[in-house]
């Protein structure tokens, strides 16, 4: 039967998504969770609406959905899609945009899903190195021909965030839908949605998953300009959103006020953590997500073992012809506490330095 | 911007889903929705799962309920694919076994959607006409060439099934996946879920949105031999099923006997409407499905309208080279009577027609 599948889905491993462990008792640092339970309000809506209703098909435009979102961010509602889940929305875009041997310019490293994107249709990714301060090189993007560009800012897994000017350079830089992938902007000082008024070609995708600690409803949005909205519903499914995730986005999203706090919380943690994880001997960029990313420290792939068996999952990263990193969610203040003793215990301190 | 999409997207119409009208009012007998509520244990559970729960990704392959569907299937788990609605597993199974130029089998006339997928795809649609009995003829299946065969049974707008027997008879004589859309099976005397362990080419697809009045909710499940469910995984979205809607749908399948009392309902009601409109002089095949077909009696456009403007919906259907039709759901007892008054003052009864 496999005989059938077209040539490159049979080559392809697919993607791995991060270790969700079946058995509790792990403290999960390891797929960018947030460690705070969503708005109230946000799972209030939901439970509202748990009626007959749900045997009528869902709004296909999420009109209500796309209004509340459009009001927070300045813009008209013809300018926002829905999506199930950014990945979703990563699909849309790439199916519209990039056909079979298309070049596709990936930042690398960077996240692992655009590249399997890309295989799936069978366009061919063209990677841009990051530099060592994890800036780009705006010329890159023009010189690499390439159909469609993704650009995660705040990147993962470095957690650093270019400024909305040097991505404006960019998007200036470039003959094709420029995709800024702002899932951790929720962490971050600044945005890019401000750009596509100025930009046409930039396409700015948003999550739940992370900010909103909604990744189980899987809801993300993009906003864009509008006739890159109309194009890009033509390529989804017609229904992608269910009607309880249409309701519990909005919510949420009306809900600022809880996101500022549990923000302020993250925030105040990744001063922490990044603080504890330089003091163990790792280099650490400034973090604008709700993770941190640790090179050149202790071995990663060691300590990321001696971790899992402690029941602390941390994320292992291997990119080709660079070292081993641990990238780190930022959890509750009670995670980093239990995540500091054992890696003081693995590692030692500062003052008592243990022979790994 | 609009020239940066790839030219068959640009060029495409896109796919126009049925009338939701926003203001109530209506009775909806056009999109095949179920006119009776979901199982109260399906609200319940996703009652039970509005919790913190929801900050942590949804299970990759939805282990809980791909076990729940083959449990009350009798198949393995590995054969069972969950998707966000059958429409993203028709959208999976299409990327994956349809390139750019491939034929892909659609008999004729059926759900429009696979002629989109094959056009998203930019693949090559070949039409096969159903007979006038709407059975197929086997032998055209294998000498289309198609890479891929789509057969929606129940069909739409028909109404009818294929017999098992039938669909065996067509899987032996095409050399490639062999998909039936059983969306509407929980309304027909038989299914084809028997012939994937026979077939390693039929992949059969099923849906919450008709038969467990889930529309809302997005589910759908594929049945299909396990390499052709490890090759379909690397293609959908890792989190395609949200953690509700998979929680919501184990409850659903679980509660058989719920299915079985509305199911009786319509299955009753849906003799009336065949016998109602056959006495208005429209011709009907015998319906395997939630809704019933009519041709051939009062012009369907006119009486569309006129029902449309007495705040009923149906769902007026054309296809080139065919007469115009309507395609009407089966709604309870109560909508039924509310129809049968007014295509009763519109058109007469047997006793008193009235000229149209």
């Amino acid at each position: 039967m496999s005989r059938y599948f077209q040539p490159h889905i049979d080559r392809m491993a697919g993607y791995v998504p991060g270790e969700q462990p079946r058995d509790g008792g792990f403290i999960k640092l390891n797929t960018n969770e947030n460690p705070y339970p969503p708005s109230p309000k946000a799972l209030d809506a939901i439970g509202r609406a748990l009626t007959d209703r749900l045997r009528l098909y869902p709004d296909p435009v999420a009109t209500n959905f796309r209004e509340t979102a459009a009001r927070l961010h300045g813009v008209e509602p013809d300018m926002v899609l829905a999506g199930n889940g950014s990945d979703d929305l990563l699909t849309i875009i790439t199916r519209a945009f990039a056909g079979p041997g298309d070049p596709v310019l990936c930042p690398t490293p960077s996240y692992i899903l655009y590249r399997t994107l890309v295989e799936l249709q069978n366009a061919r990714e063209v990677a841009v190195e990051y530099r060592p301060d994890w800036s780009l090189d705006p010329a890159a993007f023009l010189a690499s021909g390439a159909k469609l560009a993704f650009l995660a800012n705040p990147n993962s897994p470095s957690g650093t965030a270019l400024s909305p000017d040097s991505v404006s350079e960019i998007a200036q830089n470039f003959d094709g839908p420029l995709v800024v992938d702002e899932a951790y902007a929720d962490f971050a000082e600044t945005s890019c949605v401000g750009l596509v008024a100025r930009h046409p070609n930039v396409i700015v995708t948003r999550s739940f998953s992370k900010g909103y600690s909604l990744a189980g409803l899987r809801l993300g949005y993009l906003i864009a300009q509008p006739e890159v909205v109309a194009g890009l519903i033509k390529v989804k499914d017609s229904y992608n959103c269910n009607t309880l995730t249409l309701i519990g986005g909005a919510a949420a999203l009306d809900d600022q006020e809880y996101l500022a706090q549990t923000r302020s919380k993250i925030l105040s943690t990744r001063r922490r953590l990044t603080n504890l994880m330089r003091s163990l001997g790792y280099d650490l960029p400034d973090s604008q997500s709700n993770f941190v990313w640790c090179t050149g420290g202790p071995p990663a792939s060691a300590v990321y073992q001696s971790l899992k068996e402690r029941r602390i999952l941390v994320r292992l990263m291997r990119y080709p012809g660079r070292p081993d990193g641990l990238r780190i969610t930022v959890g509750t203040e009670a995670e980093i506490d239990r995540l500091e003793a054992v890696l003081r215990e693995l590692l030692g301190g500062a003052d008592s330095p243990k022979v790994w």
